[in-house]
């Protein structure tokens, strides 16, 4: 059997692929009364006095909703919430899998902007994070924005800031190899979605001084014939220092990182040829990338990375989310912010040491569980240091 | 330790009582293509070509979410949804062990009635099936039913309707005892709340033709100078068929059986020994009952259950709840209707053999996992026969 058959026989054999499970044990009437009544009023009884208690006697503390309506669900759009289920619990046992943190899907039966962010807001008492997940840009910027502002735990759409940051991470290692800087390189990005929108913000915010977007219609830039809306207007105010025009391959021309988020194929060797010596391409449209791995390397590119587990130097949200979380969550951060987003890339490069670091070896492997906990411990800290812990003592 | 503080200290050692497990193992790329990308592609595509192909491939079928708003948690009161979490997670854990059903707890946020109805419909997608929990009255009412109207799922109240199904069971198997049908008792019930409510429609349904209810001003009846509303007031139209007037002393003079979910300590012996020969008197005030077992007993009523655990004939909803939504998501029942909860009543009367049936065990142990089977397949049956089930084959 293939893969797609497979799968659908595992889904089915097993009816889902996570379980909602007792840590205690009910066979006396004595379980029953410490678990259920009379003895649970006890912590609801101290939660009512704190509500911070909360974290002490329930699992709010270690739990994470994991959130979609279903908009942007793979490459496979639009599907409507029901038909996200799988990814979301596939997300949610990645969660346990990787970093022992509960995670439980919720998919939402509406698309109405401020309805799931009222929707989330009222469900979120039950969880210490909020992961959300597979929402079309760029309603995703709103609502994610939204429940910043309105909750006091963390929220992450992983979509946009997880591929930004294990992108970033290929980058700084990228970089050593080929003895550059962030704030000396050019950088070309193709497809401002979610994730390609989280990637400009961030490269910018490490620094890098050269941006330049490319949707369909070629660069982004103000006043184009083919004019810019919401998020991509912001992006052409903040890229493309030198005014440049023209289409993708024009931009192209000595540019030092070319990361695509978009359509398979649409990058030739001629184009990477174009690029500065050295040229780190990271093509990560799924499944087939925007450059195969072989004809970016054949054409000259230095170090070449793909969403794809068959090719070196995958990109993979797995090296980030599950880390992210549990760093997030052991210090009770009442947010995700921009230093906590670096620390989680910087501890997925360093996770490969110098004497390791190869141009097939740029981005840990995914199934490597070691990565959550180094990207747990460096967010945790930065959350203490920019003052976005609740708890500061403890194991992390 | 007190039970008090052995359950603090399980509640602090465990950090809560659930966790959500991965059901599939992810140590290899193979695992990871088939439970996440690519593989799960699959799975999506067929739920949506057919939305009904997510009972097939993800935990929706056998997924319940225990949802309140934290406004009447236990004797506790209107607490907030934080401290409501500890009971949740105690509801789901005894889904779980009772009848393998999996159940999560989402604590809202909000007390507004369309808000809560709205809230809960947006993330209905997820679930098998929807128990509400420790709502206020009068709001449960009108969130249940507008739920059950909205929804293709089963929707219960279980404060309203475990109660309501439980206390029949026990007049059932009680009325045997006492060679006394249906159709000739008179039924007092005290304290006309979310389960009193429930008990006393049930109770008509069931064909009980005379029941009068109290409150703390007395019994209820149109024009009362105390004014009646809402729910009090339809009961007043549906129930007192004398147009009995004063107070639950008046009421029960004569009575066959007294129900009472109120307060502790209100019945008195005088009062039972004004009821009918043979009395049976279910008295579910918690900690302390309505009147106490022994004192029940001692002024002649002839069986006595309260909800305590360390007298006889304890009434626990433990005994309806798991088995009802473990036989509504066998047959992907839409509702839980009348019928559905008829035949729960009777699943947990025919746990005890007419030559066990005795004034001391006219309820079945609250341990007993048996009942949940039981109770499973009468209510696949009664959903059935009712034309509600959506899945008439295969094993209950």
């Amino acid at each position: 059997m293939d893969i797609a058959e497979r799968s659908l026989a595992l889904h089915e054999e097993k009816a889902g692929k996570l379980s909602v499970e007792s840590k205690v044990a009910i066979n006396s009437r004595d379980d029953l009364s410490l678990a259920y009544t009379p003895g649970v009023a006890e912590p609801c009884k101290k939660i009512a006095e704190d509500v911070e208690e909360a974290y002490r006697y329930t699992a709010k503390g270690n739990l994470v909703g994991v959130i979609t309506d279903g908009t942007a669900v793979l490459g496979l759009g639009d599907i409507g919430p029901e038909a996200a289920m799988p990814v979301m619990e596939g997300k949610a046992i990645l969660f346990k899998e990787f970093a022992g943190v509960d995670a439980f899907p919720i998919c939402l039966a509406t698309k109405e902007t401020d309805e799931i962010v009222q929707t989330i807001v009222n469900l979120a008492p039950t969880f210490g994070g909020i992961n959300l997940e597979d929402i079309s840009s760029p309603r995703c910027f709103e609502i994610e924005k939204q429940l910043d502002e309105k909750l006091d735990i963390p929220v992450f759409h992983d979509d946009q800031h997880g591929t930004a940051i294990v992108v970033s991470a290929g980058i700084l290692n990228s970089l050593k190899l080929v003895n550059k800087q962030l704030d000396e390189i050019k950088v070309v990005l193709n497809g401002p979605g979610a994730a390609g929108t989280a990637i400009v913000k961030m490269l910018l915010e490490l620094n890098v001084k050269d941006v330049v977007v490319c949707d369909e219609h070629g660069i982004l830039y103000e006043g184009r014939p083919v004019p810019l809306f919401d998020h991509k207007l912001e992006l052409a105010k903040i890229t493309n220092k030198e005014g440049l025009t023209g289409d993708l391959s024009q931009a192209l021309v000595g540019a030092d990182v070319f990361v695509g988020v978009s359509i398979g194929g649409i990058v030739t060797e001629a184009m990477v040829q174009s690029m500065n010596r050295d040229a780190i391409v990271f093509a990560m449209a799924n499944p087939v990338p925007e450059i195969m791995y072989h004809e970016a390397k054949q054409a000259g590119a230095r170090v070449v990375g793909t969403g794809r587990s068959d090719f070196p130097n995958q990109i993979n949200n797995v090296l980030a989310f599950p880390g992210i979380f549990k760093g997030a969550l052991a210090v009770r951060a009442t947010t995700i912010n921009a230093e906590m987003k670096f620390a989680a890339a910087q501890a997925i490069a360093d996770m490969i040491p110098a004497d390791e670091l190869t141009e097939e070896n740029v981005i840990p492997e995914a199934l490597n569980k070691e990565v959550a906990k180094q990207v747990a411990h460096y967010v945790a800290q930065a959350a203490i240091e920019t003052g976005v812990a609740k708890r500061i003592e403890g194991e992390i």
